[in-house]
């Protein structure tokens, strides 16, 4: 469909277009728009791009980090000598309890939960479960650096393991699936509570969504 | 709400919240991903982005152009001296009639009137009437070249204008916009065709749709 474009647009679309959530014809629309019009955003973007060379994840929660915003594993509570990345802000702060650990799927979870500066514990992501319903290996590495930390910290038994992941049917089904997976590894795993939305109305709320609130009032 | 974040993924997510169509939390979204797991999309975007110097737009019809695809003014039918830039592929394209001239507000309006095959006039891309009802400079401009263009080649007066505007009230609101902007420069000024699009079914079709179908019915 994109015969009539110079070839430089064409290539560049089909960069954008391996982004997550950037269709074929968003991705032509971007290049055009790159091309066309945006000297200064291009600019942005290419010294934008040459500078996430120094991200690299946190050896524990796998959150981004740079050597700017981490601290050395050696500073953080309950560091191992084994971990040879960069901690994160969150994983090196020594004033977090680090014996509760919240799983999320995704990056903004963690930044939304953040952001309630309500957790004072620490986070793993997880990155999103497939939905053939089995982890990959990369993410069952993820759950095993999960429990070795609560095995040379906690002695094997963290204080609690949030499941923090989304309040569908798909969510519960990857929360039983990771509750298999950390079985033992905390004296409580929890979820993330249910109930009316701040703002909702109990007149449009969904039956669920009502009887969770009912279960859950205080 | 990004503080958590390390300072390259910010400065990218800000780039890429300049983009058209993304939002700032897609754009956090999106540099975090290009930080975290590809390297191989990063070095495609960046090549492509740089190999983006090329591209110019065509000095008739605005569309993007680079060296390759498009030809020199003087090869087109009705190529004016004083054009400096490239001309397009459809532009320098001898076998078509430029006395039929299709106005479009966007580059992937004319990718998808090129696919139907049925187009065998120039386009002038005008890009996005605002919505404040009155033409920018570089959108008058444009304009002027289209006007320049008829006046040299067809004496003032093209044989047909299309608005290939959008079929809603702000595009009917555009197309009487432009029809004044543009009075005399052509024997006719239409719009395209209106009526049930194919696939579609009789007993869902608006009323709108309906009664354009039986006044345009053949």
């Amino acid at each position: 469909m994109t015969s009539s474009l110079p070839e430089p647009i064409r290539k560049l679309a089909d960069a954008l277009k391996e982004l997550p959530g950037i269709g074929p014809r968003q991705a032509i629309r971007l290049a055009i728009f790159l091309a066309a019009q945006n000297g200064a955003v291009r600019t942005l973007l290419t010294d934008g791009l040459s500078a996430l060379g120094d991200v690299k994840l946190c050896s524990r929660c796998f959150f981004p980090t740079s050597p700017q915003s981490g601290l050395r594993p050696q500073q953080g509570v309950g560091a191992s000598t084994d971990m040879t990345g960069d901690l994160c802000s969150i994983c090196s702060d020594t004033s977090r309890d680090h014996s509760i650990i919240m799983v999320v799927e995704r990056e903004t979870d963690l930044i939304s939960l953040e952001n309630t500066g309500k957790f004072r514990g620490r986070y793993l992501i997880l990155g999103p479960v497939p939905k053939i319903g089995s982890l990959p290996d990369w993410q069952k590495d993820r759950l095993g650096t999960l429990k070795t930390f609560v095995h040379k910290e906690f002695k094997g038994q963290a204080r609690e393991i949030i499941l923090g992941f989304n309040p569908t049917s798909v969510g519960d089904f990857n929360a039983t699936l990771i509750q298999k997976e950390l079985g033992g590894l905390a004296k409580k795993i929890s979820r993330l509570g249910r109930g009316l939305p701040t703002g909702g109305e109990i007149e449009f709320a969904d039956d669920d969504t009502l009887g969770a609130a009912l279960d859950s009032r205080s």
